[in-house]
C-alpha cells in the first residue's frame, strides 16, 4: 500500500489527519476505513447508499473501488513542470535526440498496434477452438439423444472455464474483472488507478478473457481486448505507478505523465478496433468515449496504430482461411457482413426505425439503472471475500449453461424450408444457421441457432439477412427475456467481460422482433431490424454516436444503411439522455473515480473559488530555503501533493529596494522525497547554484514518481539542516484569480489538463499572501461542492447547458 | 472601414499610432498603408516578399488579406465574460428559458443541415443542366464535323459563364473567391475575417459557384459548399460583423461567439457531407481540419447537421432518378461507386501501394510550393484593379476552354471492344465512359472521356473499374501534365473555387498510369489505382488522414479499400510533413491570418512572458471610477480592445486597515463604446448600484460588438464626468505569472480560446503594479516572436515535438 496516497487533496487539519501520524499509521487507518465501507453495512438498505463514505469536506475521498476493493488513487500530472533541472534538459537536447524521441514515440505507436493485433488473434483463435470442440462434443451427445450427459458435460466444461478464469482474477489481479474502460477512461483524465496496468493484469486478462468468453458466458471480449491494448501501451510507455515495472534505459526519454497518456489512447484505440476489425471506429471510439484531452497528433498516431492492427488481423485471417488454425474459420473476428445486402427503403420505414430509437433509449437507460442496482448487489456480495466472488461467479456460469441448453428444448423443430439454399439447412456441427439440435433430419431448432453457440455465432445468426421466416416470435422472446437477465447478472462477476456483447444480443433480439411485428408494412429486411437494434440499444445505453456509427458501418460493411443509422442512433442517445447518464459514467460513479465531465455545472457560475478556498483546511506552504525537519513534518502529516513555495522579503529587481513577497511556484511531493532521499541538505539556508543541482539530480530520476519516503532514516543533526528548493520548484504553476468563478476555473483545470491550480489574490499590497488556495481535481467535481454548499443543490434540477 | 480595427495589440506609443489621431483619419492612414503594399512593389523580385509589410515589434500585424485586398481583422471573444450584467443574466435565467435556448441549438443545427442540403442541390442541379446542354450543343457541332463552330461555342459559351461567376465575384463580394476553408479555420482559431459570412457573400457564392463549375473550370464545388455551409450557420446565428444582419429578437439568445463558432462548425461540416455525400467524413473534416476547439456535444450536434444533409440529399436523389430533373441524372452527386469490386490484393501489391503514397507526398509538396509561388504572382496581377482581375480569369477560362477541346484531336481513335459489355461504347451524349467525340461509329477516343465531359464525370470515368484497357498512356499523360498547369493556374482567379477536384484529378491520372505500368505485377484494379492515386496527392496537399480516408471510403463504397487507403494517407502526409506544410497553412500565412498553432515551438520554452512583456509599448490601464475624457482618449488613441481595471487604494475585506490595489478585471472595448454611446455619466465618481446599471444596459445590447464611436459627440461638461467601469469589468480574465514560458502561455491561451491573457507579477509588495502586460494572439505567433528575438531564430531548425 502506498504511503502517501493521497493525491489531490490540501486538507491538513481536516477531521482524521489532523494530528501528527505516520504514513504507515496512516496507511491502516486508511484501510480500516475502508474495511468499514465494505463491512459496516451489509444490509439490503445500503443499497441506496454510496459505495464509498464520504466526508463533508471538500478534498476529502480519494478512495475509489478499484478491483472491487478500495484503493487509493492518485492523479497524473499532465502540467509541464517547468523547474530548472527540466528546463536545463529541454536546452540541453540535441536535434538527434529530439529526432529519437519522435522516432520513439512512432515506434511504441507500431509496437501497441501489433502486440494488441496478435494477442486479439490468439485470444480468437483459443476462443473459437476451445468453445467450438466443446460444443462439437455436446452436439455428439445430443444427436445421440443423450441429453442428461450432454447438459453435464456442457455444464463441466464451462464451469472448469469459468472456475479458470475466475480464480486468475480473484487471487492474482482483482483489476482484470469487468471491462477495464471506465478506468481506462478515467485514466485518461488524469487518474491513475493502481494496478490496473501491470504485467500481471495483462496476463489474467488475456487467460480470463479467453476462460470466460469460451465458457459461454454472456460477455464479450471486446471491452477486455481495449484494456488490453491500454496494459501493453502503458507496460511499453512504462506508465502508472506499477512498482515491478522494467526499467530500460532507452525508454527514460518518454519519462512524463503526457506521453504515457497519448499512447495508452492509442492501446484503446487499437484495442477498438482489434475488437470489431474497425479501424476508424477505433479512433473515433477513443476520441468520442475514452479520451479527455485531444491533439491532432494523437489522431495521426491513434490512426497509425489500428492500420498496423488491421493489417495483422487480415494477415492471420488469409493465413487462417486455408484451415491451418483448427477450427477457427471463417467466422471467429465479428463480422457482420450484410455489404451485400442492397438495402430499399423508403420515407415509411422511417418510422419503423424511429420506433426502434425509441425502445433502444427507453431500454438502454432501463439497462443502466437495472445494472447499477445488480452492481451495487454485487459488490456486497464480492466483500464477503473472496471465496464468495468465485461462488458468485460459479453459479452464473451454470445457470447460464442450463439455460443455454435446457431452453432449445421448449421450442418445437420447424421444417426446412428448401427455397433457401443460402445457408445449409439442418446442421449439427458447430456453426451455421439452421441447427439441427434434438430435431429430426430436414427440420432445425431455431432457439438452439441462437443459444448453443458461441456468442460471436448467435450474432451472425440474428443478424442473417433474406432469412425472413427462420427465427419464431416465441423464440426470439424467450432469447430477449433470457439475454436481458443474463446481461444484468453476468457482467459484475470476477471474470474479465465486456458490455458490448450482451447488449448487442439483447439489441437485436428486439430489433428482429420488431421487423416481424412490422410484417409487411416494412421493405428492410429482418436481418437489417436485428442490426439497427443492437445499434439502438448500444446508443441507449453507452450514448456514442459518431464512433458507434462508424463501428456499426465497418461491421456491417454496407454504407447504405448509414442514415437510418444514423437515425436510430440519435433517437437513442436523446431518449437515453432523458433518463439517466451513460454506463460508463455510472460505473465511474460508483466506483467513486473522480471524474471531471467535460461541462461545468451552471450553478458553478455563481460560486467563486475563493469561496471554495475558504472552506478548505488552511494552505500549507514552504520557503525557498527550508528546514528539513519542517519538510518531513509536512510530508508525514499531510497527504497533499503539491506545495507552494514562497519566499519572503525578496528585492524585486524592477524596483530596487522594495521588498516583497515572491510566489516562487508549486513544488510537488514526489520531488521533496526526491530531495529527501538523496539527503542533498545545506548547513546554511543558501541559495545554490545550478551545476551543484546537476551533479546531484538528473532530469530522469525526477521524472519518476516515487513517493514512497518512509525507508528514509534522517539524524537528529540533519532534520536542523536547510534544503534549497528552488530548483526544484515549477516555477510557472497556473494560477485564477480569486474572483473567478469555479465553472471558469474548473474549464482551465480540465482545458489544461491541470492537477493543482493556485488561487491568487486579486489585491496588490503589503502584508497580502500571494496564495489564497490550491484546488485540485476533487475541489471542482460537482458532487463535491454540492456535500460542501447544500444550498446550491437546490439549483440543481437545471439542465447543463451544453 | 471600422474605425477600431486593430484588435489584438497593445501597443500605444508604438511608431504609427503615436500621436493624438482621430479614428477617421487612423483609418485613411492605415489604408494608405494597404495601398502602398498593393501598389508600391510591383516587381517580380516582390514575389519572394512577404504579401503583409510587418513592423519590428510584437502585436504590430493587425491586416490580412481578404478577398485579394488588405483589410482589418478582429479577434472573437470566445471567454466567458464574467461582468456583473452578465452574472446578472445567467441567474435570472428560467428553466423554460435554459431549455428554449438549448432547443434553439438543435433547431440552428437542423435548419442549417437542411438549407445546406437544399442548396447543395441546387447547384447540382444548375451545373449538371447548364453544362450538361452546353456539352450536347458542342458535340453535335462535332458530329457534323464543323470543328471550329464547336471550339467557338464551347469557349464563348465557357467566356460567358466565367464572366458571369468573375464579375459577380469583384464587385459584389471579393471574398466569395476562392474556397473560404482557410478564413473558416482562422475564424474557428478565433479570427474574424470580415465580410467572409454575409448574405451577400452567400448569394455570390452559390451563383458564382454554378457559372465557374460549369464553365469547366479546373475547380470543384467542394471547396464553396464549405463555405456556403459556414455561411449559412453565421447567418442564421448572427455571427460575424458584418453591419446589415438582421436583427430578430428570438436570436438573441444566442448572442455570443462562442455558440456562434459552434453553429459555424456545423456548418462547415455540412458543407464536406454535401460536396462528398460523406456525413461521417464531413463530421470529421471539421474536426481533423477545420475546428480549433471541440467538445463532445459538439461532435453530436455536427453529426445531426451532417445526417439532415444526407437525408435531404438523398430524397433529391430519388426524386430525380425518375428524370424530373432535366439533365441530373444518376450523376451530379460525385459518388464514385466502386462497391461492387471485390478488392483482391497480396503482400507484393503494397509495393505498388507504397509507391503511389511516396509519389503523392512528393508531388502533394511540389503543389504546394509551386501554388504558393503562383498565388503570390497573382496577387501582384489581382491588385491592378478589378479589371485586370477580370481579365485573369477570362484568360485561364479562354486557354481551358481550347485545351479541352483541342487536345482530344491530338490522339488518335481506339476500336471499341465488344467483350466489354459493361459500359455502352462510343456514345456522342453528355455522359458516358467511351465517348465517340470525333471518331467514326465503333470507334471512341479516350481522351475526350476525360476532358470533354464535366469534371464529376471525368472523375467517374477515370475511376472506373474493370475497363483495363481503356485509357492509353498517352492520354493520360496529356491529361496529367494538362490538369497540372491548370490546377496550380486556375486556383487562384476571382471566382469562388474549391481545391479538392482539382487535387481528385491531378492524383487519379498519375494513379491510373502507375497502375498500368505496374502491368500484370499487380491484382489491383486500374480505377482502384485510381482512387488510390486521388488519395495520396491530397494527402500530400492537405495532409489529412483520417477524415480524408472516410471521406474515401463513403466516397468509394468499399471497406475492402480501407487499409490500402490508410497506408496511401500515411506515407503520403509523412512524406509530404519533410517537406512544406500543408496547403491550407500555407494559405493562412499568405493571407497573413495569425492562426495559432496547436504546438508550441520548443524555443518558446525559453522565453518568459515577461520578457514578451518587456519588448511590448507600456500597458494601458484604467480605473474603476474613471473621467470620461481619459476614456475618449483612450479609445482615440489606441487601437486595443481590453483595458485591465485597476483600482487603487482599496481596503482589502480580509485585513482591515491594509490598503492595496486591486486588480478589478479587464474591460472590453466593445463595452466602452456601449457606456460612451448610452451617456451612463456620473457627476461624482461614485459606485453605482447594482439596479442603476440594468435599468439602462441589458445584456443583450452588450454581447453586441459595436466598435463604431464617432459618431458620438460628447460634450465638454460630459467629459469632466466621470464612468463606473465596475459593472461592465470582465472581472475573471485569466492570468500568468510572469515567469511563465511562453510556451506554456500559448497551450493555456489557445485551449481556453482567450483573446487577452494578463501577465501578474509573482511579487507581493506594496508600491508592484498588480498587472504586468496584455498577451493576445499576435504576440504568441511564432513568427512574431522571432522577429523581436532574432537570436532565437537560431534555435528554429529544430524539429516541433509533437
Amino acid at each position: 500500500m502506498e504511503a502517501a496516497g493521497e493525491p489531490q487533496s490540501n486538507d491538513i487539519g481536516s477531521n482524521a489527519i489532523d494530528e501528527s501520524i505516520s504514513s504507515s499509521e496512516l496507511a491502516t487507518r486508511l484501510s480500516m476505513e475502508a474495511e468499514a465501507v465494505t463491512n459496516g453495512e451489509t444490509d439490503l438498505e445500503s443499497l441506496n447508499q454510496p459505495l464509498l463514505k464520504r466526508n463533508r469536506t471538500l478534498s476529502a475521498s480519494h478512495l475509489a473501488m478499484v478491483g472491487a476493493k478500495v484503493s487509493h488513487i492518485e492523479s497524473l500530472d499532465y502540467e509541464i513542470n517547468e523547474n530548472d533541472l527540466f528546463k536545463q534538459d529541454w536546452r540541453s537536447r540535441s536535434k538527434v535526440q529530439v529526432l529519437q524521441y519522435v522516432f520513439l514515440k512512432w515506434k511504441l505507436a507500431f509496437l501497441v498496434g501489433l502486440l494488441t493485433g496478435l494477442i486479439a488473434t490468439l485470444i480468437n483463435l483459443a476462443v473459437e477452438n476451445i468453445a467450438g470442440y466443446k460444443l462439437l462434443l455436446v452436439s455428439d451427445y445430443v444427436q445421440e439423444e443423450r441429453y442428461m450427459m450432454g447438459l453435464i458435460v456442457l455444464t463441466g466444461a464451462n464451469f472448469l472455464l469459468t472456475l479458470s478464469a475466475t480464480v486468475l482474477v480473484v487471487f492474482f489481479a482483482p483489476t482484470a474483472a469487468g471491462p477495464g474502460i471506465p478506468e481506462i477512461k478515467a485514466y485518461l483524465n488524469g487518474i491513475d488507478t493502481p494496478n490496473m496496468y501491470g504485467a500481471s493484469t495483462l496476463f489474467v486478462k488475456i487467460i480470463g478473457s479467453i476462460g470466460a468468453v469460451s465458457a459461454g458466458l454472456d460477455l464479450g471480449k471486446e471491452g477486455p481486448l481495449v484494456h488490453i491494448g491500454s496494459c501493453i501501451a502503458s507496460l511499453l510507455g512504462q506508465g502508472g505507478t506499477d512498482k515491478h515495472r522494467v526499467k530500460w534505459r532507452w525508454y527514460r526519454i518518454m519519462n512524463n505523465d503526457r506521453d504515457r497518456r497519448d499512447l495508452i489512447t492509442c492501446g484503446a484505440s487499437s484495442g477498438v478496433c482489434a475488437a470489431f476489425r474497425s479501424p476508424v471506429g477505433g479512433v473515433l471510439f477513443a476520441l468520442e468515449e475514452v479520451a479527455t484531452w485531444w491533439r491532432s497528433a494523437i489522431l495521426w498516431r491513434t490512426f497509425f496504430s489500428t492500420a498496423v492492427v488491421v493489417v495483422v488481423l487480415r494477415a492471420f485471417i488469409e493465413f487462417c482461411s486455408s484451415g491451418k488454425c483448427g477450427l477457427f474459420g471463417n467466422g471467429g473476428l465479428i463480422m457482420f457482413d450484410v455489404s451485400n445486402v442492397t438495402v430499399h427503403y423508403n420515407m415509411m420505414d422511417i418510422l419503423g426505425v424511429a420506433l426502434i430509437g425509441l425502445i433502444g433509449g427507453v431500454l438502454g437507460s432501463l439497462y443502466n439503472y437495472a445494472l447499477h442496482k445488480v452492481l451495487r448487489l454485487y459488490s456486497l456480495i464480492n466483500e464477503r471475500g473472496k471465496l464468495a466472488k468465485i461462488l458468485l461467479s460459479l453459479t452464473v456460469s451454470i445457470f447460464t449453461s442450463v439455460c443455454l441448453y435446457g431452453l432449445p428444448f421448449l421450442v418445437g423443430c420447424t421444417k426446412c424450408d428448401p427455397s433457401i439454399s443460402k445457408f445449409e439447412c439442418s446442421t449439427t456441427g458447430r456453426t451455421g444457421n439452421y441447427k439441427r439440435f434434438n430435431c429430426p433430419k430436414g427440420y432445425y431448432n431455431d432457439l438452439a441457432s441462437l443459444l448453443f453457440s458461441t456468442n460471436d455465432d448467435a450474432v451472425r445468426n440474428i443478424f442473417s439477412t433474406n432469412t425472413p421466416g427462420e427465427f419464431h416470435s416465441v423464440s426470439l422472446v424467450i432469447y430477449f427475456v433470457l439475454y436481458c437477465i443474463l446481461g444484468l447478472f453476468t457482467f459484475g462477476i470476477a471474470v474479465p467481460s465486456g458490455l458490448f456483447l450482451p447488449i448487442i444480443l439483447i439489441g437485436s433480439a428486439y430489433g428482429r422482433l420488431l421487423g416481424i411485428a412490422m410484417g409487411s408494412y416494412t421493405k428492410i429486411d429482418r436481418g437489417l431490424y436485428a442490426v439497427l437494434g443492437a445499434a439502438s440499444l448500444m446508443a441507449g445505453s453507452m450514448r456514442m454516436t459518431v464512433s458507434l456509427c462508424v463501428i456499426f458501418l465497418e461491421l456491417t460493411n454496407n454504407l447504405l444503411l448509414l442514415p437510418v443509422t444514423m437515425l436510430v442512433l440519435l433517437i437513442a442517445k436523446s431518449v437515453g439522455d432523458c433518463f439517466n447518464p451513460s454506463i460508463y459514467e455510472i460505473i465511474l460513479e460508483l466506483k467513486g473515480l473522480p471524474f471531471l465531465d467535460a461541462n461545468p455545472e451552471p450553478w458553478m457560475r455563481n460560486i467563486s473559488v475563493a469561496e471554495l478556498a475558504d472552506v478548505k483546511p488552511p494552505l500549507i506552504s514552504l520557503r525557498g530555503l527550508e528546514k528539513v525537519s519542517r519538510i518531513v513534518d509536512i510530508l508525514r502529516n499531510t497527504t497533499h501533493n503539491g506545495f507552494p513555495v514562497i519566499d519572503d522579503d525578496v528585492t524585486v529587481p524592477s524596483s530596487e529596494g522594495t521588498k516583497a513577497r515572491e510566489l516562487h511556484g508549486l513544488i510537488l511531493r514526489a520531488h521533496l522525497v526526491a530531495v529527501l532521499k538523496k539527503k542533498w541538505f545545506l548547513n546554511q539556508p543558501r541559495k545554490t547554484e545550478e551545476w551543484e543541482v546537476r551533479q546531484r539530480f538528473s532530469w530522469v530520476e525526477l521524472a519518476e514518481r516515487d513517493l514512497d519516503f518512509e525507508q528514509v532514516a534522517i539524524s537528529k543533526n540533519e532534520m536542523e539542516m536547510y534544503v534549497d528548493l528552488h530548483p526544484f520548484t515549477n516555477k510557472t504553476p497556473y494560477t485564477v484569480v480569486e474572483d473567478m468563478s469555479v465553472a471558469k476555473a474548473m474549464v482551465l483545470f480540465r482545458q489544461v489538463a491541470l492537477r493543482h491550480l493556485l488561487i491568487v489574490p486579486k489585491y496588490q499590497g503589503a502584508g497580502i499572501y500571494p496564495v489564497i488556495g490550491i484546488l485540485t481535481r476533487q475541489d471542482l467535481r460537482a458532487h463535491n461542492i454540492q456535500t460542501v454548499f447544500p444550498h446550491i443543490a437546490k439549483t440543481k434540477g437545471r439542465e447543463k447547458q451544453k
